[in-house]
């Protein structure tokens, strides 16, 4: 049995799925999850905290929150330097800050920034951007590129050849992963992850720029509607795949492998 | 500080958010979180490893996951009977099954079993079900009677006085939290609810009677979509309280207190 | 010419078309009808009243209307026990309440209860909620069973060996009907069904167990929104074939006979 | 208790609701209808036939089919002539035509015209459009403008004066009767209705004057996309006015009154 | 260098891109253009002002704007009779009329009349509606009409054999020439060209016949949702194409030949 | 009568009502326009043939087209720098650049860059991304921020004191000139133009920097997707102020003056 920790510290949409989305049937009989979060909080605190991961023996630490460049995840990392670990964050998306994270790493500008600010975001508000984002991500190929991407790690690793991303997904590699039969599908799916990155600078205004209660509620509403609208494209794109019957399904196998189908009537089969 | 912990064993939708909706922009200075989860597994080896939160002093443990009468909720609840427990589920819904749980409870039979067939389920659909679970659950009152539900028993042990929640949060319940103005958007938030009741009733055919590879991918697939069909009536009912400015917001103060909020421009005040 | 007699008793959606789909374009040669109705009532006295179509020497008797176990509707029965008859109706539901109605019968748990009060129902309302039912048995092959059924009927009877049907027509045998080709359309289909169903128990509540206002009228509203969603969700079921432009169509040819297509622009065939 | 009488020759989607729209609920105690139909079939033949509801003795007939100018709607109101008739139809429109009807009349060129053609139109197609149909007739103002004219000529003709309606039923006008308190939702409403109207030009075309199958199966396939699209410009007047809570209901009263309400959770009063 | 000379005389959405469909990405090496405008003023003044253009020697000169048959446009065609002529505008549409306009001409009775009324219109409602209808001109084919007349127009006179357009587009030309792969995608089409000449005669009455400002700003508005509805047919329609990546498009090579393609990802190929 | 004259050199959204939007209904009596293009060509030697419009005695010259720092927009300046002259266009954006320009000037980020490469664009797509562009700028505020900037400029100029606009058209302050009565409306708007940015950085991509056909005809695609996303945003925007009959309307009297309305059926008055 493969051993797979998570570190949640803080969170972005694809934080929500990111173990479940290992076994989504919860059949797998060659791997054990174990995942440690502190809510919300994402401080050096928190980062200290987690260290107990360590002693469950994990063969592979996934640490995942927004801004992997914080000094809370830098923290984290710090801690679990002495093994293969993978951070998946929204940023830094710059090629040199990356360089220095000194893990492998998945970097999602297209999960953006919620509109954090009292003056607009409540319990419900958050978990309905939450389900925009995960909308986009799942139908426009982030979920995927994730999975596939701690999947093809832990194969190196139980191979004895550890390989970890170094992978900054940008819309168009995320699309990519999909497999969309239709183009205008693929076109949609695009579309949906820039607009997804075009809600993230829209709430870094309100979070961090904007000081007028009034100018900090417009921008973060502003924000979620275009993640709204994101996760309305993202649809129509999945929408088109179905009018085709060629939705791409990648399901786990009982033993982990990765099996495929595309008409919705027909079994998978290992790739 | 209070200290909350959570077990989230297996996944419903609700979990995804149930820590993130008590503290939705991370600045809460009176609450600590602990989260321990094993993915998308929840036998009894999971409810026994659950055991280990214990050491860390929760004032409040919340166990989370699909239903509660399993095997593995079952254990997990029994570890911590000696202390003030919630279990949040999908069920069970009969009365007489929910008076033997031993702990507080919300039973949200509005957050439905997902589709959870190899023959369907991939890790993007998955996702995505969820995606759509979760507005339902946001706009139509499910996550923010949790959040309401698990402030006020962590008030009450705090004030020295446990009172644990014991709901079966139909759809009227559900949909009351959300102060709707306009009836006709309470009316549709109260459909999308028994919407998502009806998609359990046609998972559980695809993930437990159906045993034909067609009948099972029809079954799943219909209830996805009407699982979709019930995140686009939720969001109608959000636009119709938009349309009259009238979207009801209750975010945290930085204190844990609960504030309030209708026009979007207007400041949140302490209720 | 087959002399095919309706009583509509009451109203379901199915009742508003049961006899043009036998003749949708109005030239067939082989069939004769005639419908007598007393409007939207229902009780023994529009059932006696209904005994004067036998003097017209109907070969076939259709007796169609709410719930086929009320007095109105057994009473009607009564009268025609005679002659070959079919119950249409949207109950009863149980094999063992149907094995009692003593005539061939299709019962449409899919042609749901309306929120029958007048706290809610006006009679805009009324036409409202039965296109929106009509949409949903049309596109998804609820209309097409009934008319197959009595068309099957009449030739067995004109054949000389009465055979009338005796079905419950869920979800998934009216789906079956349509022939959908893309899958999706037909989940899309199922689901829609399914939502149907769900709605006749929300107007149930609102007819029959809430008694304040606002509880009526807000359930009632509640069942016709998810009324309303079911019938975009069918509509998105027939739009997906006609992006494949696989639409099955079978009209009547002038003899009666039942053609087919299912490109828009070749010509219906014989089947 | 006025007996009022239906004659339904051939259909519009007006017929499907007439009677009903008389008694919504089924609990006026002051009526009493009987409807005699033949089906689809408008030919001498079936209104020679429809000479015996004469006998049943109504106060009040009502003929409602397509285009009373047809021999056969002629021949029906000519049996009837010595009696208070209303005919009700798409047409004739023109005044000089109207004018010889003799009778009380209701023209309602939005009640458009089906693509009845075999190319085209099977029973599912054909009650889909009726569907459409009747959702603008419902949200617009028709169905209200039929009821309103039969209830006070019901009430005429019971309080000894006879008065019935001569009412070319245009746009405007129907749009009128549902009160409409938002503008926008009027214009819509109204827009809707011509709409119809176009419809019943493009469907002329398919069912008279085209020979070929594809521009007849083209031409009808337009036509009821255009009902379609009328359909769900009608649906957003209709929100609209939920969006201000302000849809005008006027239900009976089980004497028969109309009550009217525009709140969803107030009562209805009488007018 | 072919020159090509456009007077644009008041306004009709045909106007707005005219010229630019003619060489769509600015690379043509084989034409020249000079437009000519005065903006939306159309009366004889800015006709005898339009003689301007003839100095600049043009091989073809269109005029465009509304109704050919008003004052100013005829005087502009008066001036400019002795040289190839194109005139295109929304009327006249009877034969008749046409046959005197003395020039080439194309009749658009589907780029329709704007609802031009103080009570009503403002700048950003003239926009917008000139948006809806050019969304339905362009996706529905009428653009390409007009585009590949003036084409062949050019061809003709450069290869010294004049030969001008006499076209009334109907509906069903306009929808020819985009080549709709999917027929339900081109009787959509089809249907949104119709409900476009509906806006026309809605907005004739909001122009000149109602005298009130109530009837005026309803019907104008009645017009402008009805070109808002037929906006979103015609998107439909392309949406499809694109479900079955046959969307039909006919760029200009550098050359200005006309070049084809269907599938998105193919490149274009001379025809 | 003021004499204002365009340039319209290549083509930007705006371009298309920049005259129209200053006399919508063709009634000012204080106004005389001419307009003077040579297509989508934007060369110097469009520029120098622009010269010609000095001869007609403009009083104000707005020149507009893509990206004012072109050498031909530069051309154009250059040549009427000694007279009132205001350049509007998409860019450049940066302060630096826009001091350098010479002229007064409007820059709209929002009115974006099109898919101008012929392996995506035709007549008919570059319709109707205009369509879709011009939807946004109408809805949003952009259209109206331009006719009020050029009204408030004639104005002074016709004072005698000259005063252009020096403006950077963020999508907040577009959206600020539509005076929203509905926050959510307004934070639509905003989303809606910011989409729009992300338009035109989508499309830069496939105009200026990816050499695949796939690469090309994928980018351009989903550039146009986000563009007709965003349309949909911006409609959503008005459809809620309809809901709330607050839809700002400013229309010119004839005697330029701007007047107002707010109510539907209101009379607009001067300001």
């Amino acid at each position: 049995m493969f051993k797979i920790g998570f570190i949640k510290m803080g969170n972005i949409a694809s934080s929500l799925v990111v173990d479940l989305a290992l076994d989504e049937i919860a059949e797998r009989t060659d791997l054990e999850m174990k995942v440690l979060s502190f809510g919300p909080k994402m401080t050096k605190k928190e980062a200290e905290a987690s260290a107990e991961l360590k002693s469950w023996g994990p063969q592979l630490v996934v640490i995942i929150g927004p801004n992997a460049a914080t000094p809370g995840q830098t923290a984290a990392r710090e801690l679990y330097k002495d093994m293969p670990t993978i951070a998946i964050s929204d940023g830094p998306t710059k090629k040199e800050q990356r360089d220095t994270l000194g893990t492998g790493y998945i970097i999602l500008p297209v999960d953006p920034l919620i509109g954090a600010k009292r003056e607009f975001l409540d319990p419900a508000e958050m978990a309905l951007f939450n389900s925009d984002a995960l909308k986009v991500l799942s139908i426009c190929g982030a979920v995927r590129l994730v999975q596939e991407e701690l999947d093809r790690a832990m194969t190196s690793i139980a191979g004895g050849e550890t390989k970890l991303p170094a992978i900054l997904a940008t819309p168009e590699k995320c699309a990519e992963r999909m497999s969309f039969q239709n183009p205008y599908a693929r076109a949609k799916a695009v579309g949906a992850l820039h607009m997804a990155q075009t809600v993230a600078s829209i709430d870094a205004q309100a979070c961090f720029r904007l000081k007028e209660l009034e100018a900090i509620a417009l921008a973060a509403a502003a924000g979620h509607e275009v993640m709204r609208a994101a996760a309305r494209l993202a649809d129509e794109a999945r929408e088109l795949e179905k009018a085709g019957d060629s939705v791409s399904r990648e399901p786990h196998a009982r033993s982990g492998e990765l099996m495929k189908k595309v008409k919705l009537l027909e079994k998978p089969e290992k790739i």
